[in-house]
């Protein structure tokens, strides 16, 4: 609480050059972000923060699982692949990382192209150029290995980016020591 | 998990009277809150989290990004806030903090007050008394940078107990050693 | 940290031969997760995450609030539990364990049945399965108090298996030292 007064003025926010560190508590710079979500503004929040952690020097990983993988997917328009009738209809529905949907007002997909257009105009970063940054930043992306057996989908399916295909016990081990965040 | 055993007996529970802390483990009193969902429900669980521990002495702070800025809002009603024709028809679609729904069987804004409802009657604090506990309990309100900017509001349009305008670095910075949850 | 050294050669899980750990981290080896979530795919990702991690050595206990207390109850299918109209009606309308829906491309509850054929062909835990793994792997299932008071349900309305209902100081303290991670 103290120590949050004393930071408070520094300026450092979005870049984030913080040359001291008052804080009295031990800092944690390992930070895995499960990302769960195939909602455009789950995904943008998860690649703010795991660009951002990165950039003031946390080691970051993202476990893309279930709808997650939808973005980090070779393909970024519909495509029916994978392995099995049912799972080839549930990756094409899904439809790449241009087709990610708003939770909420999506309007047939319409909001995430305006939303998108406002970001652009208020020179935020865009979901492509977040997910570009993080990979720059070095943030290692993994992807879950039973959600890609329960969707017939395979390592070359996705971006060469990710690192390697993982399992819980191997995600848990990756991010032990660490803050675990759910998206 | 033997201290877990040796503490079940204690009636703490709702109104946290804790005397004694005899977890062998050790304590970590700072949780940040990272609140994305503006839905009814996710937000109740939010907030009662940040009252739950700030009134067993936890340091909690709130962090209120996309659709979270919604229940912060000074208009708790529709209104068209914000610079910019697209970010001032969201901000309308939002609703205000009276007009949050339910995340699932919303029935067109039916089952919040229904919900609502069914709180008053069983004496489980509505969502303003626990948004006015967390702040008497003193929970700090932060506002995302980054969020404000797409949709074009400003510090003003929140209510006056948020505290400052803040980016992801920044968060990080306040919110390090301590546990940090996304709902 | 010397704990997971020693456990880590433990054959585990998914992939998970681990003959070394490199990791310097400092091991945290509580988990705590809130399932608020009752969509059928965030829960098979809640279940996953606890099974997986109890496997390997983890003390994890799973906090059910709100929607999540669908998937423990006593009746698997549609029944209005509780007390009061509304509550029964709520009750009534969320169906159990056995009705609950996917987060996206729901179509009337078609989806989470195809998922579980998938599940099955592709030899990856079913839903029930991993809730049963989680149990038998001394996970501890805890209810969330308050939302059972907005609900009008009691403990009897869930499975034994679940150990106490909790108030949010009281989970506080029975996760504290260790992670925690909202569903």
């Amino acid at each position: 609480m103290e120590a949050l007064k004393t930071t408070s003025p520094s300026p450092a926010s979005a870049s984030g050059l913080e040359l001291k560190n008052p804080e009295p508590l031990e800092e944690n710079k390992r930070l895995s972000i499960i990302a769960f979500s195939g909602d455009f503004d789950k995904l943008v929040a998860a690649f703010t923060l795991a660009s951002g952690a990165a950039a003031v020097g946390y080691e970051v990983s993202v476990f893309f699982t279930f709808w997650g993988l939808n973005v980090i997917r070779k393909a970024k328009g519909r495509k029916p692949i994978g392995k099995g009738v049912l799972a080839r209809f549930f990756n094409f529905l899904q439809g790449g990382s241009r087709k990610v949907p708003l939770s909420r007002l999506n309007f047939g997909g319409l909001s995430p192209r305006l939303m998108t257009h406002m970001m652009k105009k208020r020179n935020v970063a865009t979901l492509p150029e977040l997910v570009d940054a993080s990979i720059a930043l070095g943030v290692n992306l993994y992807a879950c290995e039973m959600s890609m057996n329960i969707l017939g989908t395979e390592h070359t399916d996705f971006i060469p980016e990710v690192r390697e295909v993982i399992g819980v016990a191997t995600f848990l081990r990756y991010s032990s020591g660490g803050e675990r965040v759910f998206i």
